[in-house]
């Protein structure tokens, strides 16, 4: 009985972490980080249980929601919902109970019913890896461009990317869909390999598909590509930069660690009534050899 | 000597906390939360020191920045600078070691020398108020509003406040500085007392200058104020808050305890690599009788 009670006010604040499973890289760099927080967080505050909860579909994550709120009472919510649409009302469920909602990535559509929005900043992927390429090719060159999905995500990436580059000398050469897939990538940039006899360089805008338009380019051997860039700051091209590739000497962080910011800006508000309510922009700094290590998680999947 | 090896490997992260020393409320408390982050923060993490200083002028806080950078490697510097001007140059020199650099509520100059930046929301700390004010008052009445000292932070205030009165038929009487002070306040408002027969509300922007005007309106017996409100979330207004007062029911925070959620944050940003370079913007939501407890710290000076 003493025991009990002894547990029982030990872990006296419940944080539930409700995210997607790892269907892809970037979503697998979520899990993980989400298992580091918790790890952690418990180690350093007994008081604070971190409950964390993986679903593969957005009517799975509903589902989850209804699980953790009927079993335990919840402190606080950090979910990265699946889908905006379907997530919202459910949400908005648990926070009727009084619990704190802290939101990551993708926003619900009523953002009243968030206290914490943390988000990274997909425009400045964007703008700074094209200030960085003007700046690199001295304002004039040819270039392609490959899209993701149809997303407002891909929409600010290519927005804050043109905006910069509509200023120099650069002409887009091309610009197509590629649906954030890197076999799709492959095929695209082999069919702007044929297309194109000189390309300076290429802007991938997530470093799945950068893999894809490198493979093709290795397997085209054309040399005229001084530069191949993505963006989302993914393991395997964060090793490039170490190795001061000079072709891929950069990327910019769009970090599934945004998680576990989440989770310690709620903690915060917890653990020490720090005020965290709010919302967090994350800057896109440029990742170089300099800083690289800072942005590379060797156990992580992505 | 082991003894001294196995100390320096338990704080292997110095962070340096740099505040204005407490000459008023609101610094009293910013003190009050620095203190209380660094007692939780070390007692959560052995590895990470947390290196408080403060100072009672802008050269005396150049003076400390030297000090505490000559004597130790920082890891992070968390500053909430007395000014922007004098402050810039020697933080960025501070940054020019490697230095992760948390600016708290003023900003610098020069944006680009921080990595996070956390902020009070003063445009909401006004609109919020008058959101409420004008849904109390049904749209329409009388008021008077007391002004801070001329700084951004006092126009942000006013310019949320009367873009939301504008919407409506209130009428503001008169308005006019009175430098968030409480004595001049209490005059001030004694001025407006006797000027004009009927006021339904008065707003101080700040709760410092409300506590002067309370005491004006309360020794001149006027009952026609329904309303006195001002902002800041100062200890003794939250307890005018959490005794359901009918004249001041409600409060908006900006929190001198924003200096927590930026320590937390830059601790999660080192102890556990999580995201945290970015701008983090806290919501002014309403203090009410229902969530005050969430705003009051008994043991803070405010």
């Amino acid at each position: 009985m003493s025991f009990g009670a002894a547990s029982a006010q030990e872990s006296d604040i419940t944080i539930a972490v409700s995210i997607p499973a790892a269907t892809h890289g970037w979503t697998g760099g979520v899990v993980y980080h989400a298992e580091q927080a918790e790890k952690e967080i418990e180690a350093a505050f007994p008081n604070i249980d971190i409950v964390l909860s993986t679903a593969s579909s957005a009517t799975a994550q509903v589902s989850s929601l209804e699980d953790l709120s009927a079993t335990r009472d919840l402190d606080a919510l950090v979910i990265l919902p699946f889908t905006s649409e379907e997530l919202t009302g459910p949400v908005e469920q648990v926070k009727s109970n009084g619990t704190f909602i802290t939101v990551v990535d993708r926003g619900l559509s009523d953002t009243s019913v968030q206290d914490l929005y943390v988000a990274g900043d997909n425009i400045a992927v964007g703008a700074n890896t094209a200030h960085w390429l003007a700046d690199q090719l001295g304002g004039e060159g040819e270039i392609v461009v490959l899209r993701g999905i149809p997303t407002v995500i891909d929409d600010e990436r290519i927005q804050g990317f043109s905006e910069v580059i509509a200023e120099t000398d650069i002409e887009i050469l091309d610009i197509q869909y590629a649906n954030w897939n890197q076999d799709e990538a492959f095929t695209l940039m082999q069919d702007y390999l044929a297309k194109y006899p000189n390309i300076d360089a290429v802007w991938a805008n997530d470093d799945d598909m950068l893999l894809g338009v490198i493979e093709a380019v290795d397997q085209a051997e054309r040399d005229d590509i001084k530069f191949a860039l993505g963006g989302n700051g993914m393991k395997e091209v964060i090793e490039l930069v170490m190795a001061e590739d000079e072709r891929t000497p950069i990327s910019t962080p769009y970090p599934p660690s945004m998680i576990k910011s989440a989770i310690y800006m709620t903690v915060g508000q917890f653990n020490g009534q720090a005020p965290m309510r709010g919302s967090f922009l994350l800057d896109a700094p440029l990742i170089t050899p300099e800083n690289a290590e800072q942005f590379y998680f060797p156990d992580s999947p992505f």
